[in-house]
């Protein structure tokens, strides 16, 4: 027999189990989950899953994930389109739109250049931002890649191709989190934000 | 807009964040995930859902989860139909399976007496018990419930149940785990431990 003595189970089991994050055990309680609630449910997460799949498109014109051929962002006439922010992957847009203080579009590069990974500036969506620089009328990029080695060689990358353009480049402010300690901060992330200290003023 | 600018995303992510333990955030990683993958990962994981979930029996002996009427254990020849080892659900059933020691049949209860909860004999898988006693040649009967109040509930009530028949009813051993340290042992199981000494011989 095989370890689950239902085949519908162990397959059910096995597929769940190849997600991040998830082992036997856990997809065995996911399993058996599913297995308690009724089959509308069931059904639902299933067909949720292939439909998105199936039927989910990148925006053509920032690579964020969409319904239609643009995505919301781009479709919506209310947002900036003159300025640009470079981001890693989507979760950063989420992330970014969460905060309600970015009213521009966005890039979305899926990855950033790996060199140790063989991650390479045609493996990810850069030469489509110079499309976009070409035939879009671009007054501000803003880097917003992670801060890591990656991220810089990536924004350094970018910040090359913008620089024949009249394009001002900017980053994202790094410094000690609102609410953190200073003690806690590491040392890289407390020595920037005194390098980049701003003036005083209530809106800080 | 909605969160998620795409909403087969969002509905795929509002029903992973509906399993357990899944939250929003780790429900969005999980849709990421399987976005990167090819649609065959999503099909076959979405699949695998809906099948298990539709397709699915309980075995009509003894309860446990089963791709026919008869589960692959009750159906299996070589198995002893007079021993039957009483669990909780089907992760019991896997536990005891996998330690190969059981050669028996099982009776999942699907569940325990819990008053506080409302759960009665009525509620569990009890009745059909009564009917095996009954229609098969049980010898044993392996009590292997959870050492809770509400398993040693289960456990006297399936006791007096089966107390008039010519039954030997059994309970699994409990005591200090192999390899555990005594100091780190709780006080009940350690004195446990010791009332029910067994006779040394080199099989212990």
């Amino acid at each position: 027999m095989n370890d689950y003595s239902s085949k519908l189970l162990e397959s059910a089991v096995s597929e769940l189990s190849r997600l991040p994050g998830i082992g036997k055990k856990t997809a065995l309680r996911l399993a058996l989950y599913i297995l308690k609630e009724d089959t509308v449910f069931a059904d639902n997460l299933g067909n949720s899953i292939i439909k998105m799949r199936s039927e989910i498109k990148f925006c053509q014109k920032c690579n964020n994930i969409s319904d239609s051929a643009l995505c919301e962002i781009c479709s919506n006439p209310k947002r900036d389109e003159n300025t640009i922010c470079i981001v890693e992957d989507i979760r950063d847009v989420l992330a970014i739109e969460k905060t309600s203080q970015f009213n521009g579009l966005y890039h979305v590069l899926g990855g950033i250049i790996n060199p140790i990974e063989g991650i390479g500036p045609n493996d990810i969506n850069i030469a489509h931002l110079v499309k976009r620089i070409n035939s879009e009328l671009i007054n501000e990029i803003i880097l917003a890649l992670p801060a890591t080695v990656e991220g810089d060689t990536t924004n350094y990358y970018i910040y090359k191709l913008v620089s024949p353009f009249d394009i001002k480049v900017t980053s994202i402010a790094r410094g000690v989190a609102i609410g953190d300690e200073l003690e806690y901060t590491d040392e890289v992330t407390l020595g920037r934000s005194i390098i980049n200290r701003l003036p005083f003023n209530e809106s800080t």
